[in-house]
């Protein structure tokens, strides 16, 4: 546990901290010791000692060359995107296609600094990811949202509707979206584009039309039958897929995030981007990982499966006289409950027995992450104790 | 060289790129394959053996817990940043005073996404690092400028009545300057912060004052007789010291700067960072090298010579009957000239002779970074052959 995490604020009032900052804090779930970690999304299975090897390899080649400044263009890193992308969604992009930074995190932050801005609006669909907030926030971008449905699909005639209505410079889909794991239609997405290739953006140029970014950091963990974006980029020169190694990649320790567009949206990037963002380190590991995409991929279906079982599992459960819900999920996570009238107590009692989930999303709701099968049965024995105990006190 | 880097930009007017980004280049010298490369201030001598093992070795370490994000407190990093300070200046700071971040570009970039904003000011000395409106830009930070004296030290009395009169949320001063390689006297700095600490900050709340940044990324390469800032942050609660492992250290490729001080204002960049934005292994290398002080450090004593020999070598030169003047430096870069009528032209001449510098700071001047021996005597040699060659075509 980071000590200095937990916030106690020292921030004295004689700081020009934005006034918009004053009160909050930094964004990020809890960094606890704890036994079963099933919070943050991650793949918990470690690297392959092939990988440790390669990556330990390739990093030994570069630094002795560390004294000078990386590729700014990371041209090499971007190849090794586009042969991923190839193999995992046979769609084969260009290098002017594909673009990478410190994790998703600083793609999208890159795509809200270009797009984003004072007066323009970004748009999302809520529940979704508690990031996209920050992002808004950081580059003075207002954030609107539109509700899903209540099954959590993608409400298609209101968010066409909060287009038309507001004129986002953004609009930000997510699929599988976090925390729900609902994934999204192609039907859906090509419908949204349509629109958006038709309607003005407020505080922009005349002709100017909504940049549509689809987040696909946990698209590697859909099942067969849900879609990815990337087909459409070539049609679309709004279209933004951002994509991740953080999550089935098994690589969140070396955040390496990346985007595929039109090179017209890549370019844009390149403005807003920090000279050698990426380092040279970063830029050797993540080719060393790619050298063994099977070995880094090769829990993926596994993961997969657990999901599975365990939303199987949860569907079985009572609580209060109610079956617990699960939302369907094309992702390595599951959002369950939809009937907890005390979430909190659920997750302090898992936490009391080593096991860490997540309060997010809608209230009555809980996230928890795949784990390994030992991580997963001390996870269902924990929260088969806790629901009663709960259920008692409540 | 990176081909893609030469922007024939592709961005077509439908994209909502931000008002103030259309027409802009992406910021950064040109990555040219040229055999002698005395443009962007890197430490010319590749790290030590024992350094790259070092750091082979604690990848290798962390490699297999890659699948799990990286402590976003990065506590051992930000100690060794203190043990190295400690050592460096004197100057023992706690953990909480010391922030990393991926470059001084980063820091600098938190900084301002905490402190500047629309409708705030900051406030530099020209000329300056041109990465500086960058950072203003991508805040919408108003960047505003007070003149150097002549001989490029700062003019103290210009710079409090700038202070006085536009009342800045931020004062980017550096120290050594660059281009110039001037170094700021401590009772500059002095009067600086204790007008800072009266002055009242625009579109900031009551009681709130000027943050004052000194950026000292070649600080290292300083004479005896030329001060740190450090010593001032327990005193100076609005003060902050920004460093980097890029240029004496050696590590340019590596992607770390810091920041030092008071708790408060590195809870500020706390808020605005993104959660995990240094990798583990981005932590582990640094930690190896600072493993390594010596050896990292072990050229910056004859990088100094180096420079004290340049300048005398160039204040021996001629252009068009006037004396070449060399800015008095601090770092590990000269400014020379000073009656340069195309400066664009000699830096045309020496690389085509192999020898790439920079066209950069006033016209008349131009910048060149300390190199080997070698590489510095293929510099001199290149512009004996290019000086009388340009001065008689103009």
């Amino acid at each position: 546990m980071s000590a200095s995490d937990q916030s106690d604020s020292t921030i004295p009032a004689t700081l020009p901290l934005r006034n918009d900052l004053i009160g909050e804090e930094p964004y990020g779930a809890p960094q606890l010791d704890v036994p079963v970690c099933l919070n943050v999304n991650e793949n918990p299975y470690p690297p392959d000692p092939k990988v440790v090897a390669a990556i330990a390899e390739r990093v030994a080649a570069i630094a002795p060359t560390l004294n000078r400044y990386p590729d700014r263009e990371h041209i090499e890193l971007r190849q090794a995107f586009s042969d991923y992308l190839a193999r995992e969604s046979g769609v084969r992009l260009k290098v002017e296609q594909l673009w990478g930074a410190n994790g998703s995190n600083e793609i999208m932050l890159q795509l809200f600094q270009a797009f984003g801005g004072p007066g323009r609006i970004a748009l999302g669909a809520d529940p979704t990811y508690s990031m996209y907030p920050e992002y808004a926030r950081d580059t003075f971008t207002t954030w609107q949202l539109v509700h899903r449905n209540e099954d959590f699909t993608l409400d298609v005639d209101a968010t066409i509707e909060a287009i038309q209505d507001v004129k986002p410079s953004m609009v930000v889909l997510t699929s599988p979206n976090n925390p729900t794991g609902t994934s999204l239609p192609i039907d859906d997405l090509e419908q949204i584009l349509a629109v958006c290739e038709q309607v003005p953006v407020t505080g922009a140029n005349e002709g100017v039309h909504p940049v549509v970014v689809v987040d696909e950091a946990y698209i590697e963990f859909r099942d067969p039958d849900v879609p990815t974006a990337l087909p459409l980029i070539d049609s679309h020169a709004n279209l933004a897929v951002s994509r991740t190694m953080s999550k089935a990649f098994a690589f969140a320790g070396a955040r390496v995030g990346y985007v595929a567009a039109s090179q017209g949206i890549i370019d844009c990037l390149r403005i807003v981007r920090m000279p050698y963002h990426l380092s040279a380190i970063t830029q050797a590991a993540a080719l060393a990982a790619f050298d063994h995409t099977d070995e880094q991929l090769a829990r993926v279906a596994h993961l997969r499966e657990t999901r599975q079982q365990t939303a199987q599992w949860l569907e079985s459960l009572q609580y209060k006289g109610e079956s617990i819900k699960v939302a369907p999920s094309a992702s390595n996570f599951l959002l369950f409950g939809g009937c907890f009238d005390n979430r909190q107590r659920i997750f302090d009692e898992l936490l009391n027995r080593g096991v860490l989930i997540r309060v997010v999303g809608p209230d009555g709701w809980l996230r928890v992450c795949m784990g390994t099968d030992e991580e997963m049965a001390r996870f269902r024995e924990a929260l088969a104790e806790v629901l009663p105990i709960v259920e008692q006190t409540e």
